[in-house]
């Protein structure tokens, strides 16, 4: 266990926008878990409540391992995860889901935003932590249960169908707009995703990615 | 996925007792997931949070081995452990944690207790199910924390202590009541448990072991 400032002096020195986005990261692992664990038991079958709790007990997984690789870098994972706690916990109480359907749908359209932005900068990381941040996101997919849930949901009900893709556009939003507040308050943040990118043009079209893959998701949940 | 007539059959095939042993495990570590993620929310620490939020994801990596198991009798999970849900439900309900420490004596009593019970049991099973129950108790021990965290507290404070001695006998009485009603309720279950432990001076026995186990652990405590 280091100290607050022998945490700060580490991830100094291997970046403090890594540092940022792995704390980052976990932050989300661990409030998707808290979240899917929630509404896993709004579930309308025993089925389904195992199938949600089956996905947040992966967010955990996940965790883990940013815990032990923080740890390596002499960064205790609180530390690293702090400064984005309000920013998530936000996100997660404006997008909170009415209904089983619309959790199925925040689990799964936030899982892929994030591995999506994750598979984006994970290039961009030092060697270890990039290999890291891959490993992470190649581990997600119990999303099978997800889609055929939604899509049976979709095709029974158009009105079910409206109401969640209307859902599906805002998640969307409220991602995009927390992401630009939490990179407008971390400045080694900004710099990073900016030179990462190559330049303005280039965030321009990694946004432009995102929202075709999540145009994708909609499709695959019968939501285009 | 086989219906609930095959399931019934293929359960009939391999012992009733076995797949009700397997149901009421599974369920146990699905309720005790939904309530370790609840109460992980009440953490005063992000630590504290992260821990607890890590040992219900433990419940569900043993959920998924009973899952695999019970699919290969050929019994869906969901039949397995619907006789069971409303009892460990009324045990949960029934103790509800009023504060963070009761929330972490609960989970490491509940888990000891439960893991006793079940090293009992599993010598009495047919071989692959008596060495999954064995595999799925060998993977438990995140409990340094909770011992770590409630002997802080108790050393601090008597009446901390005092009350929470309390409570710790509470789960015990609460958790041998709820699981003699569900014997009470299952013929081949209890005749299972009876042939087990060879007769009823075996069971009074055997009630004594899990007593004196959980005497053990409220020393680990700091409960004693």
């Amino acid at each position: 266990m280091v100290t607050a400032h022998a945490g700060d002096a580490d991830a100094g020195a291997v970046g403090r926008a890594s540092v940022d986005l792995l704390g980052v990261l976990a932050y989300g692992e661990l409030s998707a878990f808290d979240r899917l664990a929630e509404d896993a038991r709004t579930a309308p079958t025993l089925s389904g409540r195992a199938a949600l709790s089956v996905m947040a007990a992966a967010e955990i997984g996940h965790f883990r391992l940013l815990e032990a690789h923080l740890s390596g870098l002499g960064v205790p994972i609180e530390h690293a995860m702090a400064p984005f706690v309000a920013p998530l916990d936000f996100y997660h109480a404006s997008t909170a889901p009415r209904s089983w359907l619309e959790s199925l749908v925040k689990a799964y359209v936030g899982d892929g935003l994030a591995a999506d932005f994750y598979r984006e900068v994970a290039g961009w990381l030092p060697g270890s932590t990039g290999e890291l941040v891959q490993r992470v996101l190649a581990d997600t997919g119990h999303s099978a249960f997800a889609e055929r849930e939604v899509r049976a949901a979709c095709a029974a009900s158009r009105q079910v169908r409206d109401r969640l893709a209307l859902w599906g556009r805002r998640l969307l939003g409220e991602a995009v707009t927390q992401a630009q507040r939490i990179v407008a308050e971390r400045d080694e943040l900004a710099d990073f995703i900016v030179s990462g990118a190559a330049d303005l043009t280039g965030i321009a079209a990694l946004l432009r990615r995102l929202q075709s893959n999540h145009g994708k998701r909609m499709v695959k949940l019968g939501l285009s």
